[in-house]
């Protein structure tokens, strides 16, 4: 066990590149924004490898920079998410209260990558507050010190949604989105996605390449009312479970078939789907 | 009167398992999870057995183990449990504030299993609070410190929800869900619930089975609107009170046919049934 | 003026069992249930003796108990009730905090009953709290503590509730319904409830048998739309204003016409059974 | 300007009764129900003297006391009105905190009469806290500090409500309400209210009469949906305005007219009545 | 830049009376409901003169006082205003706690005017609140210090509220609106009208008078679904934007046609009646 | 990385007047306003130059003036933006209490322009706050220190809203609204626009043009159910996307097309408009 400090590329070894394997041109379109310090938007379904993407982004941007710290603090947003979480607070010591700086705060004193998933989950203060870090003025205001800090070089602001969720109540304001470049994305292709399954978990080719099939065909269940389709994620666990031993059938029953619905009728058709590849 | 450590094996004698009786795969794929750190849904209907089926697996996992401390950590959730609950809080004490862990950060620290039952019920900022966790980075941030704390190895999280429950409003998201890998639990067999129920209340095996079978039936009576079916634990109260003495007509009255609905129709069914045994 | 500690049999004199008059097998069932550990969930119109019943049966199981402390604690639930409430919290003195045990923590830790009356009125996370209380494990966590209290021996938890009043909104979660032994209580007998009426007011015999047959035949007043009927406690006030002075017409008035009811044509139809008796 | 004890009987004279004119056995009740700690709910519309009785019976009840502090408590509740104002809370003074007895705790204590007024649009943790200053026990729970406090003799609750108000959102719970005796206002009879507006303004008599005559007309002003009529106290202000040298047309336009409505028709209707006095 | 404490009569010079324009009996009944303390309604449209006759009236009933303190109160009310901003609340300084008063208790205390605009905004408990201030008690009850504080003398409670607004769950509860006598106010005749722009803008007596009238046209637009006219303020603003060398059309469109609406036809409409006066 | 003092022009350079393009009389009602002390409400859609005409019109009036402080402040309004946010509040430094001026208290005393940026999203609190600010009181009434600020002379409060998006729920209150002049905003004209895209990203001329005749057909597709049209500030986000080296339509994609909508058709739609540009 061991603590480290807020800012995480999300690997163990800062040498090694986080594995991405990029679709289209959403790694220029990146390195263009930060650059012009434009605002980034992703959008795509969940599990499609979003924050993979800017975990890739920020050890790309680290290379050759004289610091070895790393550069990408990410914050999971919730509706309980509020701007003190978010921009600090005061704390209490000996007497008297001393202003603590919260993650985003440190980002843009540091000039970090603040990616900031799911924003539309979060309090609308939160995505009010990102606005002046967002055009020309890059700066934040921190109402509970009157300070206003500037955004130092390397800050990047990038933010996720799934379109798929938004209702009408949780919607990204029209004067937050049009404030941000966008990247749209979707699940890999067959081939990129038995490649991805295969190097996450270390498992059979085999078995990744049936598994990657059964994704896509799982995802066109639209029939059944079954819209969220099955995540990278989970048929990487199935690969995984495979290798720890697990029967094939029973891999897939658990980690994809039980573990994207509760229905019936979609668990029976994804069973008969398994079937066309391990009966 | 005493009072031990919140990490928790269920049980005074750390040397015996707990009781359970396996149904199908399900001790091997939650020993497959553990060993490849993958997160676990259980799915079932209530007092079918998930909550002491993880305090087996935890017995189990522990056994063999170099050190004696219990290795589980339960926790209740309802809709005021917040992410401060599970993560911890400042406390003051002389002037100054120390930080004290929650239940989640303990078991990250320190490599217990930690059960959150019924998360469904937990407000939204602890359930994204568990994304970290349950991808390849298994770290938990905690805002108010700052800490990234790094699961230990023997942590796994394990969340469990009852799908007959769920509505609109309290449903795990996608995003959640498409994390784990999933159990399906169902009341045990006839067979198999009498020997619990005799094993449990260590009453007589000749009303066990009486009971298992009446339980069966009872969970049969969907024609009445009565989709929640009896829990194995109102069966074995049913024949605790009987081995104290209570008539096995009033012990059913009071430990099933009151004890699961308060609708005339409803009870006059069950009646009907328990006359069927004990008339 | 006096104050006495929390625990609380309800009456001055220790030595003299509150009243109860006994209609069923329930003070059989109440001591199988005490000495097999088992929770008691009390069902009942309001006013019809649940909470004499347990103190009355927390009087008796004391008989005989080595010390004289008294041993139950009994807390009205309602909409802002808070676990905090019940577990306990921390206060400030001299710089530092210390943590004060609430009612139900006294009650799991001196093994006294704890009787929590209309529980579904208390907020969720109150009803949830009690999950670890009803099962084998018989331990309260207290998670601002870290401390995981075990149940004293004579511990038992008693809820009521009252099925004429549920709401959707207001139900017993079945996860916690099914972890009770439950009794269902209606209004005593009508001469049971005279002799009720007669020893509490120490008034009229023939007094305290009109009032009962009074009381019965408001409770069939269903044909006006008046379905929560008459307690017995105002039947007890009506012959407590008689013993007063006041004219048996104007304390029915009072005590019952204008007091169950402000509908025209509901107090019309009582005043002409009242009018029966006393005109 | 001068402040005084919370405990108030309103006025300043303590040797003189503050005016109040009975109109049926409410006086004769009352004392019963006092004498035999019975609680009371008083029941009328707005402004027609149910404050004014209260206080008439607490100067009545005190007279014969060997002291010379009052004995009532007047609370007025609403939708904030939380158990803590009640009962009291802990404040901080010098590093640690100390209790403050609330109104309510003040008149267990000291065996004052406690007054709540409207309690229906109190929060409903306040409506169940007097549930156990309502039975038998007569005890009022602490839960802050774990103390019990029993009554003293002279304390009675008396709480009021106005049934032309209640909502199915805001009515008192049945299990609440058949804890009271009950006595029924309503305005008083045309001269009754004639003398009282003329002893309270000073007035003349001759008005006085006109006044409460046009009281009369008003309140059956039904054919324009207005149900609420005028209160005494209006009836009064109008008196008070004239002795104050105010036309008489002008003191009902502003005290009466434009006080009870906004609508167009119903301040027609009311000025209608007006000119047949004052033309 | 200066401060100056709470008590404002709103104008920096004592000596001279705030400008107002008597447009009925409003002076007469203000000055009666003084002297016998009777608390005070103003109902009436936005910027219609509410305001400055309170403050009108406040410097009148000042003249010929011993004290030059000023003597008028003026609390602006919202959905956020608690008892606690009225009333005061306790601060915290060197380890103890120390009472401030709120707004509404220095009035009371010290006998000013009190004027609670718009005050069906606030919080219920603030309605609540004011009862003991407006019956024969004139006292305020402070539950958090225990302390019932009587009203000096020169203490009025006035409120206003404008019935255009309300709606069913913002409105006068019965019982604390028939506490006061009312005055309603309308916006001022033409020729009153068109003196006040004058006087307020010091700008030209034709404009102001060709204001007066654009205003009481723009006031008959119901048929647009306009129902709430112009305010005397802003024709006052479009005066005074002409002083400072706006064109006529451009300062009637600044001030007034866009400021009343966003309504494309009901601004058209708006410009054409403008057109009659400065094409 | 360096921090500034809240007060805040928006710019490095203060001699340098932050770009804007005036299109009609806005300069010259802002400027009279101004000199009359008359609050100023900016009416227009999301992206289209409010904030920056606000800035513009800072520094102009700032120029001649013998401090070279900046003279504006900003506030984004959100949800729950309190008064305290807006006003200040007490913090605590070694045992005691002491106040710190919020930005709006600040700009009060100090004279600065105060911007409130879509004051609609702020709680009811804060809009009533501003009413004693925006009349001929000119006052601030701070209620937790009792202070009452006058406004410096240059204080001027100007607030925007966004006449599209307003909800029956969030709406300003006719009360507040008739406290401001009012300027309404929209798109910049084709050739404006070009000159703006092409200054601010510094891009070519040609491609400048094409994007704000592309700005200009998106904004007409309103058959699509498409009514928020697309920002300037998103055409200068192409522009300079381009200006790296992106590839125009890729600019455009992700720029323009995914940053608008997540709909289908739409972005089929723009898509179309574009390749008459760049195919």
């Amino acid at each position: 066990m061991s603590s480290r400090s807020w800012i995480d590329n999300g690997q163990s070894n800062p040498d090694e590149a986080p594995y991405y394997l990029a679709v289209g041109n959403e790694v220029e379109i990146f390195e263009a924004a930060f650059h012009q310090k434009l605002p980034l938007l992703l959008k795509g379904p969940t599990g499609c490898g979003k924050t993979r993407f800017v975990e890739h982004m920020a050890w790309r941007l680290m290379q050759g920079s004289p610091t070895t710290d790393s550069n990408l603090i990410t914050i999971s947003c919730h509706e309980d998410l509020s701007a003190s979480d978010l921009v600090g607070r005061f704390l209490l010591n000996h007497d008297s209260t001393y202003w603590q700086d919260g993650p985003l705060t440190r980002a843009v004193r540091d000039g970090a990558i603040c990616y900031l998933d799911e924003v539309v989950e979060a309090r609308k203060d939160t995505t009010v507050l990102i606005h002046s870090l967002t055009d020309h003025r890059r700066t934040l205001p921190i109402d509970k010190t009157g300070e206003l800090v500037e955004a130092a070089d390397g800050f990047l602001l990038v933010i996720s949604y799934n379109p798929g969720y938004q209702s009408i109540l949780k919607d990204l304001k029209t004067s937050t989105r049009q404030r941000f470049v966008s990247l749209e994305f979707d699940y890999p292709s067959e081939p990129h996605e038995a490649e991805i399954i295969r190097t996450e978990s270390q498992g059979s080719p085999g078995e990744a390449e049936k598994l990657a099939r059964l994704g896509k065909k799982v995802r066109n269940l639209k029939q059944y009312g079954f819209s969220e389709g099955v995540s990278t994620r989970l048929l990487i666990y199935a690969s995984t479970l495979m290798r720890d031993g697990i029967e094939p059938a029973l891999a897939v029953e658990s980690a994809i078939t039980c573990a994207v619905s509760d229905d019936d009728e979609v668990q029976a058709a994804i069973r008969d789907i398994a079937n066309l590849f391990w009966s």
